[in-house]
């Protein structure tokens, strides 16, 4: 389990309750010395939160091993410890709470230290940093979910899954995506220590496995490319690791024969060698539909004519929002509009026409770019994005794809914004609709 | 076990050799894609080092679960996988390797991606860092190792235990030193498991334990100082807690009573009521000699004393290479020279001091906050201070203490760049003293 590198962590900032209504807010201090200390050491924070809040160093109240204390108490406190490997939870009383969304918070926290010269006393550490608070409870009809993929760049380098995991929890999302090639140490045979442990984390963290990622590498060989068998024992290699993780949907990413994303002919006879086990196995196997493909496009089409004709229950769409991202993502550094793919601009998919394949969808990965500190979607619209999603009563996850800058910690505070953004929206639109539905009434 | 964020890993970074004589230069690549993927999918690893060598993408040997391939073989392999969570050893032939030093690694790696459309194939990864090669061997009469107090800001956020285990180990130190109050989960009373885990890493990882740092904290509880019964209880619960996990040195850190660094009068009845726990226990107790306290100064004479009255050889120095330091720490934004201790202009003890206290010295901490590009290092006159130790005939340890900037990641690269140094000098001018001693002769 890791810290965030910022002193103000994300995870963990969330408003307090007692008797059902908001005393105060909260959030997580990592200790900015390079060694834990007795409790006893800290001498006050100051905490302000924009214009909102602004308390004195003697105000918040400190949690430690399990206990809740004052300034005054930790100043007489024997053995009690803030260790470097945890982050102290820092609570300030406020009536009524903090409302949702992003907040510049700052702290003045001091320390004593005694081995520094009495004028250089105490140590000082000052940080600001916007966090964003997410409403625990409403969202509407959706679950909540996010995938891993949304951490490249920071897994395995700066975050563990542990790390992740308590990110994810940490929103009261319930769901975990992930892709099998890149989150299950020693793919495809894990051991049975991992899997143990798998297990033993979504546990602790109340969380379920929603879709597993997984690839038909039909380029897998230079100078020839993947035969229908091949491409069906691909696909069933990760329909059992998939079910042995506890998941119930997977992707299978395949190959493509064109510009246009048109996947290799071999998909179908792969697919329909394939569900037989799926069924067995209770998954149901969903490619994705993902810019550039819109949806009303032959690939769409032939995903639906095998649904009916089959009729089997173990194949469905799913739906990347990235579709109906209608404003560009932002050039990178050497790049040009000319040598990028177009679809980088966004291709602008109608929400409305979500209507018309919606009893095929079984999961939606909510992809996104860029939310900015007014919780604005800069690439995605979501108000009517959700809007669509919930006329047509869809009522499975959005599963969070965060694709944009890969800077070092950012997925986590994104995807904080995004679960507040949806949720918001969700609670917002969905009133909106049972009102119009009791009108009609 | 974490990966750096760069493509190019430092860890890993040194020379193959057959038959005693260097054949090429190998260096970890992290894997640019959010999944792992089928070797068979690499297509080609373009090299380029300085002026020195530049390979095309077809040269270079992948390393890949225990065997090494060309790029043909990987093209035609089944089952061979490289790993998200696993860094590939690319190996480059380079008769006579690479001289040991700070490099600038250029690297464009090929990927072979099925679902992306062929006109934006292969997908390619460019990427430019400098690494820093450490000569494995050499290195004169000192033993060296590193102090995890050197991460600090990485560690716990973007690097664990064994991340950091395996980097001091991949420059040929030997040694580690910790932090007990910083590096021990669940300080003071670990867990047997993780105690467990301490030594088969320590193993794995061919390392000893050298110097644990304490802390005798007189500023426990506001309004009132220590009794001498009270520091020697800190100082010997440290003592135990440091047998337990291997240590042969103990840095107690103690309260400080006046600007210039002053020892709190309490430590001398607490190190003295501590001497026979120490003997039982097989550790020599060492106060360190931190910048602005130079060598000629009467706390040092002060622990001296102690150590020729009793006879004790449980007590010795600690000197931190700090005191030698003869240029000023650039100041960091928001700092004036005016308000920020003077000594980080450095205090300049002249290394010739040393021979001085030599006799009483066990353990060196070799400070230092900036080594640029052309192995300089900005502060520490390294030349003299190493001449010196050699003369006075100090044969222990030098533990790294990287202070500089805590920008994530720059630690293991800055330490690799001071242990290329120390051993170059030392090697350098070991020879030296040898030639001097034989002419003597």
């Amino acid at each position: 389990m890791l810290l965030e590198r910022c002193l103000i962590q994300s995870v963990g900032f969330r408003n307090v309750y007692q008797d059902g209504r908001a005393t105060g807010f909260q959030f997580r201090v990592r200790m900015p010395s390079y060694r834990g200390m007795a409790a006893s050491l800290i001498d006050g924070i100051s905490v302000s939160v924009g214009n909102l809040v602004s308390v004195g160093p003697e105000v918040p109240l400190w949690d430690f091993d399990g206990g809740t204390y004052t300034l005054e108490q930790l100043w007489s406190s024997e053995g009690l410890r803030w260790p470097l490997e945890e982050a102290a939870v820092v609570t300030v009383p406020l009536d009524g709470g903090l409302p949702p969304g992003v907040h510049e918070v700052s702290i003045e926290l001091r320390l004593r230290m005694s081995y520094i010269p009495l004028i250089h006393q105490p140590s000082v550490f000052r940080e600001t940093r916007m966090v964003t608070l997410v409403p625990q409870d409403g969202g509407g009809q959706f679950k909540y979910g996010v995938s891993l993929y949304s951490f490249m760049g920071d897994y395995g380098t700066d975050m563990d899954l542990e790390t992740a995991l308590a990110a994810i929890s940490d929103i009261g999302a319930t769901g975990v995506e992930i892709l099998g090639e890149g989150h299950i140490p020693g793919y495809p045979n894990p051991s049975t220590a991992f899997i143990d442990r798998w297990f033993g984390l979504m546990e602790r963290y109340s969380l379920e496995l929603t879709n597993y990622g997984s690839w038909i590498d039909t380029r897998l060989h230079p100078g020839r490319g993947m035969t229908e068998q091949e491409g069906a024992l691909a696909l069933q290699r990760d329909l059992k690791l998939a079910h042995q993780l506890g998941f119930k949907f997977l992707r299978p990413k395949i190959g493509v024969v064109s510009d246009d994303l048109i996947p290799d002919p071999i998909w179908q006879g792969a697919v329909e060698r394939s569900l037989d086990l799926a069924h067995d196995l209770e998954i149901i196997i969903c490619p994705e539909i993902h810019s550039p493909t819109p949806i009303n496009h032959p690939v769409v089409q032939d995903y639906v004519n095998l649904i009916e004709r089959t009729g089997t229950e173990n194949f469905g769409l799913l739906i990347d929002t990235g579709i109906f991202q209608d404003r560009p993502i932002p050039l990178r550094e050497g790049e040009s509009r000319e040598t990028r793919p177009a679809f980088l601009d966004g291709i602008g998919v109608d929400p409305g026409d979500f209507a018309g394949i919606a009893e095929y969808v079984v999961f939606i990965q909510a992809k996104f770019h860029d939310i900015n500190d007014q919780l604005e979607d800069q690439q995605i619209p979501w108000a009517p994005v959700i809007n669509a999603l919930q006329n047509a009563g869809y009522r499975g996850y959005l599963s969070s794809e965060y694709e944009g800058e890969r800077t070092a910690g950012r997925a986590i505070e994104q995807i904080r914004r995004q679960h507040a953004l949806l949720r918001g929206i969700a609670a917002g639109s969905e009133s909106t609709t049972n009102q119009k539905e009791e009108s009609h009434a």
